[in-house]
């Protein structure tokens, strides 16, 4: 399993990425890695860690995507970014899939333009798995769309499903829409022509129906399904929230002598529940629906958070997810067919 | 200033509402009540607290709204009900504000029949505080309209503005409005334009542009201006996320001798932890741009939590809500008209 790495995205490029791929050759022994940047760097790097060195081919490049880089730029300017050399290996069919914590507005740009999407998928999306009461869910999409038809929910309801599937290991999982749910109002009218088309073909095998925002971290469903303007600010209302939580927890933790004492004594207790909430561990957002698996690892994330974002692009290569995705899509698209036939058959026999 | 109070609404009625009650008239000496609900059970408890006794009216009805009845049964079915006989006592001037813990669908429909909305004001939103790194700021709207217009956004904003000066007691209110940030996704049209709309109108005194879901939390600004729809999902998103963390503090916490023995060490502390959080101290969600002062309580808090709710009733009313959302909606207009005379001149001159 190839895997092309963008080694200069991220506000720790390259040390994040490059120590991230260490501890994933560790962890995976057969897949090798083409990183694209600056030479002289990854190289020294490398030199390093000699026994990694017949696993990676490293290609150079000076070109960088930065997070000031706007997606127009990346696309029509910058022809050899690192960025763009490590999609375009996916593309050519070098690689299995490509990593970067860069810009996600160029990555995404990008992608969509190198790799385009699957056949009969209309718009790719952000997905990412979140922490639950229960285990784990995914949400999308997160940012890729903000205005979205109801046909766009089906979509990401399937490749949501999917990804339940491939990496986080479900079985048989469940859907829900999010919504909102106080009596009168019953959501907007995109989510409920969702729901319905959902319901009339039929295609999830577990479909739950609609959910609100507490059901995300309830666990109430293993796949959350939304627009990417509601996704985007329900995740960073949680990142906030989390962060808001930490501070707090620090700040009165750490005031008196009494309580500095508690903290030691339930050290373990609080590792524990850190790493319960640590966001690294749930790092790695694909775009989803594209002709080949691109991940997204946060740009502020460390060399564990990259990993874990490496191995999400390792499980939905290793799941089949586009196949699986394509698959879906297919049955929908026949059923959609199907139902067309039954509807013009009245009109037929009238004839 | 007299409270109209429905005290049958919610999990915990009557007793969260009357319990409520008793702690508000204890802090504020110059506060009346007249209660609507059951007049056995309401006497009972006033029985028991004679000191009070004086300052409730109680106004007897066996009509009640659940968390099942439909809206458009409380509007058109139950004429007596006491959701509807207290909103109706702010209608006749009767009373200066109205709290429930009722059904939110029901209650905002009939606030919104029975008050009606400011003259200017196009739909009333939801509010309501949220704890933030920095203090408080306030969301609005929660849930009232799950699609908006770019004009229905600068209303809000103008209500938030108001709701900080009167119930967060800040001098300048600095206004947010939520949006995604990412790159190339500058965010859906509708808040594209609302922000282009107060820049031009320049009605905000301290406007600080588009915010995001971390912004809540971080407290960037003090007002957060966004849909029903958006706003409902990070509202309940953060709730999740609370309850969550606190279901995984307590397990972990008291999952060994040792660590139970630091939580009794660091007490203090983590009581102070979750005074922060509770939801309780930010209770009470006011249906702004109506004709009076109507809050809602969450239907599952507790007397504590339902007081709250009222004193947000008191200071809303003290702070002269109303008459600074119309002069902000009435500076708007003249402002808006000015600019229609301004791009009119022209033509005039041509003539």
């Amino acid at each position: 399993l190839v895997i092309a790495i963008d080694a200069m995205g991220g506000d720790f490029a390259p040390e994040a990425p490059l120590e991230g791929i260490r501890q994933v050759a560790v962890r995976n022994a057969d897949v090798t890695f083409k990183i694209f940047g600056n030479e002289a760097v990854l190289h020294s790097f490398f030199l390093a860690h000699p026994t990694l060195q017949e696993r990676v081919q490293i290609i150079h490049t000076s070109e960088y995507v930065t997070n000031d880089t706007p997606a127009r730029e990346a696309l029509r300017g910058l022809k050899c970014s690192s960025m763009r050399l490590a999609i375009q290996e996916v593309g050519s069919g070098g690689a299995e899939c490509v990593v970067s914590a860069g810009n996600t507005g160029a990555y995404m740009a990008l992608a969509k333009v190198i790799l385009k999407t699957l056949p009969g998928i209309e718009r790719p999306a952000i997905a990412r798995a979140m922490p639950t009461q229960k285990g784990e869910c995914v949400v999308l999409d997160l940012g890729a769309n903000v205005e979205v038809t109801p046909f766009n929910l089906v979509e990401f309801a399937i490749m949501g499903e999917v990804f339940a599937r491939s990496v986080l290991h479900k079985e048989n999982p469940s859907v829900g829409l999010l919504n909102v749910g106080s009596e009168e109002l019953k959501g907007n009218s995109i989510v409920r022509q969702a729901q319905e088309l959902i319901r009339e073909q039929n295609i999830l095998a577990n479909f739950y129906g609609f959910v609100e925002g507490d059901d995300i971290f309830a666990g109430t469903t293993d796949v959350v399904v939304t627009d990417g303007f509601s996704g985007n600010i329900a995740l960073k209302t949680a990142e906030g929230c989390a962060r808001f939580f930490a501070t707090v927890m620090k700040q009165k933790l750490m005031q008196s002598w009494l309580s500095r004492l508690g903290t030691l004594l339930a050290f373990s207790a609080l590792r524990e529940i850190r790493e319960r909430f640590d966001p690294r561990n749930y790092n790695g957002a694909p775009f989803l629906g594209l002709q080949g698996i691109a991940v997204k690892s946060h740009g502020g994330t460390d060399a564990v958070g990259f990993a874990r974002a490496i191995e999400v692009a390792i499980e939905l290569v290793r799941g089949g997810t586009n196949e699986k995705i394509s698959l879906g899509i297919a049955k929908m698209k026949a059923h959609t067919a199907s139902q067309l036939v039954d509807l013009s058959m009245p009109h037929c026999s009238n004839q």
